[in-house]
């Protein structure tokens, strides 16, 4: 007997959806193909290019569905992501969160094979490390400065002239200066069309000024960075930005749906669950997709519409109007009416089929190990693209 | 220039907290052995066995520290979990989530190579498919009803006498009737000693009366299995139950301290962290260690202590008084002194590291591939454990 060979069964090439073991993740194809095209028509037309962040994704074969070419640009969360993606042969990416020093040696050694990796930072200090790695490693490591537009998180306020033009010039002469980059991480807040307006300008009027800066002290920033999803689709003017970077728009998901970026028949990924209960009197089917499987994002709890852990569709993707998973254990979700509603819940049985849209595409995709991939209404599965975890 | 090759580098098989990559789970192997003889002692001197539940730890290095022997008996939450430790050499496990029937043949594929897994559900079409199943198996698939003892989630309620003879007559037919089985979700809620005991006596009395019915029909019913980390903790009396199922305990968390089950000082998982920057003014200090690691779990947010994305200690797993991860995004964690508290932020610079208590521990450890093996305040890595995820 040899217990140590058992693997749950491998999903064929291709395969349906009615076979594939639950919860699991689907991702739709062709919306996320149409979500591609959309971000990318908006950007030509404000003559940007986009540097895709690809921590939603995590998987090569998204990757190379929504970068511009094979070898980048992009952007990465994680120095695994960095790793992973340049063993598949991108070479252009930014590593956009701020550098420990002790990460600096990973970072030199896929500089060393060629990788044009970026970190970024926002204190002298890390300035100073990324200039001592660089000396150890006997090469100039790039590094951007992060610029605070909305005091949402980490960078420098650009009216701190003082702390910028010490970091650039820390790494003007020990490192290379490649630019600022800035975040409106506000702007999943919403607020509608105007709001998103005014962030998308605050956005980039706060690297603008950061560039000018620098440059007014003879630093070098070719780079100028801005993104978030939310502004990327509603920027009207990106005079003297070179970039944009988004990630989640790839899949969408409710809280974008929920902030009025996206329909939610745009959204591209959906957690696969079986029903194996009920509990009629309260309203409830019970399924085997918990938050194990969705995860334990519940970002649109604050929203306009709480959508639970999940707004439910059946096996072909067709939203059932106002019934969502109302709550979650590990491995258990519990799906019923959207209190006040209404609606009626759907006629399912034990066996039968559902798919979630989720709260969050980054953190519901994270809980899986690969995308098994349909176009449509279809429920044929043409793929199964692997994705990666960690760090 | 082969990239394919790059990995992040592997940790020694001894190393220290300061060497580990981060953000990373770090198990304190003193505390977990610790929680373990405490339940252990409990339940012993109540006179009914453990079968632990290994959806927690999903490493074979954890459960071989908790179960009574390398074969069992266990629990888990997964078929994956079952493949895993079956591979491992555990043979006595109860898969405790409602069977859904297209999962029926991977259970018979491990039955057949002599592992005693035992399935639940809680509806006559479940009894049917496992009947059905086993035909097709030549085999009996041994099943338990799983009782609702608190309205929390699945399960008959043992009144439903109708439903629960019509049941365990489906299986003795067809399959095999291995028992009743219930959990306390609801004892999560807290509410103190009383209100657990009185939990954990409600758990006991659902399934005593439900296995009364089923053998007053003649129907066998050897297991009667009861289980939650907080009713393992309270129950005074077990008379009539054969084993107790808990999970959590091993490692404990902020949830379990705010219904007062452990001590924060008891909590023996935790994510090791470096501090990635400031924002002086706001009183932030910025880590890498951001919900993708820590997990969206909030488990805190209605008690009456919120511990936000968890409670921050230095890296030999000293608590920080009052401060805690006050917000996080996927790869950022923002500390900050808890509200009205008077504390005063430590003073850490770039590049020093923190642990993190997490809220839930199930939700944190299934965030890393390894535990990061320690001993009390020393900073040694004894060991690095494998752990997996999926279904």
């Amino acid at each position: 007997m040899d217990l140590a060979t058992i693997d749950p069964p491998a999903p064929a090439a291709t395969t349906s959806l009615e076979a594939l073991e639950t919860p699991c993740l689907v991702l739709d194809a062709d919306r996320m193909d149409r979500n591609v095209s959309r971000l990318r028509s908006r950007l030509d037309a404000l003559g940007v290019s986009l540097r895709p962040h690809l921590k939603t994704a995590k998987s090569i074969e998204v990757a190379r569905r929504f970068m511009s070419a094979p070898e980048g640009p992009a952007t990465v969360s994680t120095l695994k992501e960095a790793e992973q993606f340049a063993a598949a042969g991108v070479r252009d990416m930014i590593y956009a969160v701020g550098i420990a020093p002790a990460k600096l040696a990973r970072v030199a050694e896929l500089r060393a094979k060629g990788v044009d990796l970026v970190v970024i930072l926002d204190t002298v200090e890390q300035a100073q490390a990324v200039a001592e790695a660089s000396r150890a490693a006997g090469m100039r490591i790039p590094a951007m400065i992060e610029i605070d537009c909305d005091g949402h998180r980490s960078g420098v306020v650009p009216s701190n002239h003082a702390q910028l033009l010490e970091i650039g010039q820390v790494l003007r002469a020990g490192a290379e200066l490649r630019g600022v980059l800035t975040h409106a991480g506000d702007s999943y807040k919403g607020g509608g069309v105007e709001a998103q307006q005014r962030y998308a300008e605050a956005e980039r009027l706060a690297v603008v000024e950061a560039a000018q800066l620098l440059r007014s002290a003879d630093l070098p920033c070719p780079l100028v960075s801005v993104g978030s999803t939310p502004t990327a689709h509603h920027a009207k003017d990106l005079a003297g930005v070179t970039e944009v970077r988004a990630g989640v728009f790839v899949f969408f998901d409710l809280v974008m749906a929920g902030i009025g970026i996206c329909q939610v028949d745009d959204i591209a990924v959906s957690v696969l669950a079986t029903v194996i209960g009920h509990q009629r009197e309260k309203g409830w089917i019970i399924t085997d997709g918990g938050w194990m499987s969705l995860s334990r994002d519940r970002g649109t709890s604050k929203q306009a519409i709480d959508q639970g852990y999940g707004l439910v569709c059946d096996i072909g993707g067709n939203t059932y109007r106002d019934i969502i998973v109302a709550d979650a254990n590990q491995e258990h979700g519990i799906i019923a009416v959207r209190p006040g509603s209404g609606a009626r819940l759907p006629d399912l049985a034990v066996g039968d089929r559902v798919r979630i849209l989720p709260n969050h595409a980054c953190a519901t995709a994270s809980q899986h190990a690969a995308y098994h991939v349909v176009r449509g209404r279809s429920h044929a599965v043409e793929a199964c693209w692997p994705r990666f975890g960690g760090w």
